[in-house]
């Protein structure tokens, strides 16, 4: 992904799409947060450059806030933040305005809590998987699932964990490169996008590990 | 779990059920190997002590094989690592001699390749909650999935990596504990035993990542 590329964030006033926009922006890409509202997606981002900025970043950091669709014909690369009872409206809502081509990146969990987190496929297949239904001109990957949002969010938190990335080769790729350019996370080929449903559960896995030791843990693939 | 507390392992002579089977010898505890064919446990059994001796472990490895039906009568605790495919037919042939609350340990992954591996639930469910179905006088874990068996049956190899183990929290304790007797490995709490699925569809990612990468990976919690 060149670094002029325009990344959009559906869900982009979320946690994890606040997180995400903010660590890559810091990186050196444009983002363009989006949301079904157009003004909390700009104060969002007015948000994201004054916690750039106050962090000593460069003073380049480039980050807007756009209703989801116009945000979504902006990108060049969209990631897809949206929770998961959302995920066929937003869809269905930016589908016409994704050009052909566009890299998305799926972090959708659908995850149900009934005593513990447990993943629950969105109409029988996995957030990424609808993704690619809903939206057939892009190319749908899956990524970013298992990162923690605060930590994300916060400039000095200490990160760490692989990044998992799910989809077709080249398109992993560009993905991996994304995940790199933010400090000590690591991108990691995962196979095709029917593998996402894993990397969607694992989530839930993370979860409970995270309930039962009152931490909050990532992943990391070892030998590696 | 008490170092005499006996260990049965049904599919004891495939390479996960020696492998482990062999660490947790050389760790001190009796290991009971399984098979269709009590001559082939036999053999293994003895494979198994002649490894054990010449990598100079203690004297008193203790290892022997039965039918998997005795083995299963003997053990205090039961791993199942027999091939997906066999699992219903293995489970129904034990049940009758598995004693109430023996400690079941599924390390069974049901996996399909087309192309790449895939985690292919059997009859609807994970292979843990088989298990728990056809052996409801038993307590039933899964874990193990994910470690490498090559590197379990070579006591030369550094193995690394997280045991995530699923059930009920005092029953995983004890898996933890055997995850713990094996150096480098640890045994981490996962959640209940309808998280399973996911530990045995993490192992078809983890495939995929080898296949990338030409490498045997492990998994790791990070932050914990």
């Amino acid at each position: 992904v060149a670094a002029r590329e325009v990344l959009g964030f559906l869900g982009g006033t979320g946690p994890l799409g606040r997180g995400l926009a903010l660590r890559l922006a810091v990186a050196g890409h444009p983002v363009v947060l989006g949301s079904r509202d157009a003004e909390r997606a700009r104060a969002a981002a007015t948000s994201l450059r004054a916690t750039a900025t106050g962090a000593g970043a460069a003073a380049a950091v480039e980050a807007e806030g756009e209703e989801n669709r116009a945000a979504a014909a902006r990108a060049d690369v969209l990631f897809v933040c949206v929770p998961a009872d959302g995920l066929r409206y937003a869809l269905e809502q930016v589908a016409p305005a994704v050009r052909d081509d566009t890299l998305v990146i799926s972090a959708v969990n659908a995850l149900a809590f009934d005593g513990e987190a447990r993943a629950v496929p969105v109409e029988g297949v996995s957030s990424a998987q609808l993704c690619a239904r809903l939206l057939p001109q892009a190319r749908v990957t899956a990524a970013f699932h298992t990162v923690s949002a605060p930590k994300l969010e916060d400039l000095d938190a200490q990160l760490e964990g692989d990044v998992a990335v799910c989809g077709n080769a080249d398109d992993r790729s560009r993905v991996i490169a994304l995940a790199d350019a933010i400090p000590r996370l690591r991108g990691v080929h995962a196979g095709s996008l029917t593998q996402a449903g894993t990397l969607e559960a694992l989530t839930a896995l993370i979860i409970a590990v995270n309930r039962h030791y009152k931490r909050s843990v990532g992943m990391r693939f070892t030998n590696l």
